[in-house]
Order: C-alpha cells, then structure tokens, then sequence
C-alpha cells in the first residue's frame, strides 16, 4: 500500500529525547516500511528513516530555540499533506484533530490515532462534528470520555525487541519508578510502597518546571527522610535497559487516565514485573499473575508484592514479545488500513457529517 | 453588500474589558451594519451586535475558566465559515492566519486583517507560501518584516466618535501613562520624562503574570523613589475617558514595533496630545505639531514638552474626527471590498500558488 505516517513537528521521528508519540511513529513506519509497504513520512527535517521522508521543518521544533509558536509549521506541514492526499491510499495522522477543518473532502483516506488523554473538553464538539473521521485509540479505556465518534478500533503500542533487551537474572535488588515527578504520577505511593515492603526503591525522574513545587514541597521530603530511597533523576535510553532490567520490579502507582503507559511495556521487554494503580489503559496491558499485578491501593500493592516477585521474567519477555512487538502493531495498523481500502471498495462513503455542526443554543 | 467577519473568539464583541481586536471588529461591524450592509459576525455567543450573529463558543473563551485549549474552538468556527462561505460576497478575518489551508479554495473571496505583530518568524513560511490570501496591515510599518504576500492595502484602526468624548480643559495638570507595566512599553522613560520636566505623572497600568519580575525590581522602586509618580492600578472603559480627557499628555515612550498602538487615538479622541517615540506604527498615527510630538530619548522629549502642550486640543480631536473615526476605517473598508469585487468581475483568479510549498533544504 501507499501510505502516508503524519507525525507531530515537536520531535524528530525518532525523537532524540522524549517524545511518545513520535518514537511510535518511528517504529510504525520502519515495520511497514520492512513489510514492504511504500511509506512516505511528514515530520521534521531531521528525522532518520528508511521511509521516503517529507521534511516540514528544518528540524524538530521543540528543540530549535529561534520556534516560539508551532502552529504554523503543523499548518503548513498539513497543507502539504493535504495537496499530496491523492497519491496515498492512506494518510495515517498523528497530530490529535488540527487536521480535521482541512482534510475533511479526503476523510475517507484517512485513519487518525489519537495519542493523548482524551478528557479535556474543548475538543468535544470537533470531534464530534467530524464524524467521517475514523479514529484510532492506543486504549479502550482512552476512548471513555469521548463523544460519539466513528472508531475504527484499538491498537496497543509496540516496540522493536531489540530496543530493550531481556534481563534475565535481577541481582540488583530494588524497585524502580520512572518517569516524570508530578502529582499524577504518584512517586509518593511509590516511596510508601518500598517503605512497607522494606524494599530499596530508585526513582529515574525529570522533574518539569510546572513540578517543581510538588518536588519541593512533598517528594523531596519524603526521599531525604527515607534511607531506602534513591534519587538518580533523568536517564537516557541506554541507560533506561539497564535501570529497567536490573530492577525487581517496576512500580507504576499512577492516578490519572493514562492512555497507554509506554514504561509497562519497556518494563515487560526486559522481563521486568510491573505492579500497576488499575487507572486508564493498566487492567489491558498487564495480565495480573503473568506479567504483573493491577492494584488499587496501598494495602493490596504491598500483599501484592510477594508473588508479584516470583513471576517467571521470561514469560513476561515472550509475553511482551507476542502482545506488544512493533511487528503486532504494524500488523495491527494494516490489518486497519485493508478493512478501510475494502469498505472504500464496497463504495461506502464515509461520510456521516451533521449539518449545521454548530448548535449552540445562545 | 454581503459581509462575514470573522472574530476571535479570547473575547466577546465587544470585549467585557481587554480585547483590542475584538473591540476594533465590533467598531467595523457595527458601522457596516449602520451604512446598510448585510454582515453577519461569528464571534463568542455572548457578543453583542446589531448584525447577525453565528455564535462560535458559548462564550467569550478567555472568560470562561472551563477552557483549556482555544484552538479546536476556533477550528469548528473556521470550518463553519468555510461552509457557508459562498453565502457572502467577502469573508473578513481577524483571526491571523488560522483559516488558510482551510479556506484555499475561497481565498479570492476574503479579506484578512492581520492585528499584531509581525516579527515573529515561525508564521512567515505560511504566509510566503498562501500569497492568494489579500492581507490588510494596520499600519504601514507593521508590514515591514513580512515575507512577500499580497497586500491589499493599509487601514488605520478608527472609533466611534461618542467612546470618548472630548476635553476641552486640563485642570488636573498631570502626564498620563496608560497600558501594560512591560519592559516594551518602557514606564521606566514615562517617569523619567515626568521628573526632567517637573511635571506629575498618573500610571494607569495592568501588571501581567509575566511582568511581575519587571515591576518589582525595576519600575516599583522608581514609583516609590519618585514623589511626582502615581501609581493607580487598571482601570475600565468609563475610568479611562476621564484618565486621558484630563491629562496634559500621555506619553508613549515605547520600545518595540507597534502595529497600531489604539490608546494614541484614544488620547486624540479627548483632545490630548501624544509624546510618543518614533516607533512602528508612531509616525503613520502622530502629526508633530498638530497631535503630539515624536521623539527618539529623553532629551528630545524632554524638549518637546512646551511645544507639546502648547498644541491646540479642539484641533487634536477634529483631526481625530477627520482620521481616526470608525466611520473612515469602515469606508477604508468597504472600499477595499469593492475594489476587490471589481477585480473579481474583471476575472483576476486571485490565486497565484506557488509549488511546492515547501522547499526546504534537507
């Protein structure tokens, strides 16, 4: 097929820092590309595929200091896209909804994955006026507070096996948290659950400007009170395998609508256990007894903990490896893209919009 | 003729209390509408007009606590626009360049005002790369860092005659500083003026989040070592054409490229002349000798004081009435909007696309 992976301008694909969603369009791409699929990628300019590459910036946004607003590259970058439509059988977005006002005469061309959390409202009544739009969601879970959509099903995310390897054996002897220090997050749980499991705990966290209080004033106390707490801060990607799969397991007390939680499947890729909060998408990605424990307080993390640490680390590896390979995703997306290409065939439209969109009562 | 303007929707039109664009639209609308045209205004559900309004939002975004994200908001309104665009003759926007890759196909239809500045490079590709869109600057020197792009013409905001009534006398013998506390509105050379020249000063100025630093280290301990120096905090719309109707002089002692700069005209509604620094918009707005003087430090300010209130105030607000009335901006208008009927009649296409849009070097 002719396909067409619109990533977001933040990042380069792959991101050479953060950035989730650009890292799974990166790993989307080179499989289809691997599939033998003709791939064309819309993303910054200094993005690194074997995909045909579009570049729409001359490099990724949230690293260029002279970039104050994004806007208006993603618009153009959409404009490009949207005068190239033709060419694809598919157009794969990956930018939430800016495309919907543009696209709407190619919406049935088009798959859209949302990657974020799906529960601020402002973007309600577009989602709900551009129905033809089929979406795709990274967890059932995500799809909760949306309004009525057209869904074209879920795809769990995957990573190549090769970017984290298995850790077979956990001489190590501690707990790990990892991700960013914030309210949501819950590294207070984390220290309270090591601390009630005499466990040594290390947490590998950035700590954003907007955290900064929260650090300050709640979990920088807590980790200078408590002797078995490590504070080791931000990590690159390699040293990520290393503090993943060295860990006994990997704790993840989070108390938001998490969309997909990447860090439970890197945890799994190393053979590493994860004991999860049951928020957003927890109670699909890990399969309590086989790959971790979803719990939903502090009580049951710590009865928990036992035979969460006794679970077989290869079965979780094969498990990550049959459940959330890069490969199961592309299958995924194309098994997607074909049940899309056929109902085109079968000459539905696609097109389901609602007129007049704007229904204010004022 | 049959005209849509197109608001933003941060505030109502008019706005309850900050809001220049917005105020400026509803001034045009509400002056189209009196000279018999047929407009119809999509703005905030809370404005109030004697068009026809399409309300785009419940209400005015910024007012509304439950808003997180204004961008989708203004993408349903676009796309609103753009599916009742044929119903008018001209499609005004105030709205940047939000509507482009949506509107292409209408392009020869509308009219864009272009309301800040455009200094900022990230919009500039966009702009380079839609030249079909006719742009209308607010003054001539806003154009200046612009890419090529289509200009239609020039139109200097106007008022209505009654906003601020005129002020003959000036009993209360004080400068006057009106706008943010910001270090691109430079109060620091207000209060320098006002203690060269003996004369008192009444800062009538919002202190934003961002300027909080700015006040506290630089501008409040020159208000506190000055005895000439008032400081009186916002004021509102009624406030204000008794602040500037009894000052001697505002001073406009700013230091970045203004586009238009509302409050000058403000000033020349109530007779008040403008010791304004020579920057963007200044020398387009101030006659020297008739409506103030233009200067570029201290000295030359200092200076020109005497003349400047030696000038006479009936002739100040006659030379606003004859310039700076919303009566001539919508005349400005509207003949902008014929002009380009008529070029429509004699079968210009208007569009004059470029491809690729993108050329960038990677």
């Amino acid at each position: 097929m002719r396909i067409a992976q619109i990533a977001p301008l933040a990042e380069s694909v792959p991101p050479k820092l953060y950035g989730g969603t650009e890292r799974i369009v990166s790993y989307l791409t080179e499989e289809l590309v691997r599939q033998g699929h003709d791939v064309t990628l819309f993303a910054s300019g200094d993005s690194v595929t074997s995909a045909e590459l579009v570049p729409c910036a001359e490099k990724a946004l949230r690293l260029d200091p002279t970039v104050i607003d994004p806007l208006p590259h993603h618009l153009l970058m959409l404009d490009e896209v949207r005068r190239r439509a033709a060419d694809f059988d598919l157009v794969h977005f990956h930018v939430d909804l800016l495309h919907y006002p543009m696209m709407g005469e190619h919406a049935r061309h088009t798959l859209t994955t949302l990657h974020g959390r799906l529960d601020l409202k402002d973007s309600h009544p577009l989602y709900a006026a551009f129905t033809e739009f089929p979406l795709v969601s990274i967890s059932d879970h995500q799809r909760r507070p949306m309004p009525p959509v057209t869904w074209a099903g879920t795809v769990h995310h995957g990573l190549p096996l090769d970017v984290l390897g298995f850790s077979p054996l956990n001489t190590s002897g501690y707990l790990a948290f990892l991700g960013r220090i914030s309210p949501e997050k819950r590294p207070d749980r984390a220290i309270r659950i090591a601390e009630a499991c005499g466990l040594p705990l290390k947490m590998a966290a950035k700590i954003d400007k907007a955290d900064a209080a929260y650090w300050e004033e709640v979990i920088e106390p807590m980790v200078r009170a408590s002797p078995r707490v490590e504070f080791i801060g931000e990590i690159d990607e390699r040293e990520k395998a290393r503090f993943l799969g060295d860990a006994l397991a990997l704790v993840f007390p989070i108390d938001w609508p998490e969309p997909f939680g990447l860090v439970m499947i890197e945890a799994m890729a190393c053979g590493t256990p994860v004991l999860a909060f049951g928020c957003g998408s927890v109670p699909e990605i890990i399969e309590p007894g086989v790959t971790g424990a979803v719990v939903h307080d502090l009580d049951q993390a710590v009865a928990a903990m036992p035979g969460l640490l006794g679970l077989d680390r290869a079965r979780i590896r094969e498990t990550f490896e049959t459940r959330f390979s890069a490969t199961r995703m592309a299958d995924d997306y194309v098994e997607l893209y074909r049940r899309h290409a056929r109902s085109l065939d079968r000459g539905a439209t696609g097109h389901r919009r609602v007129a007049p969109r704007l229904a204010l009562g004022v």
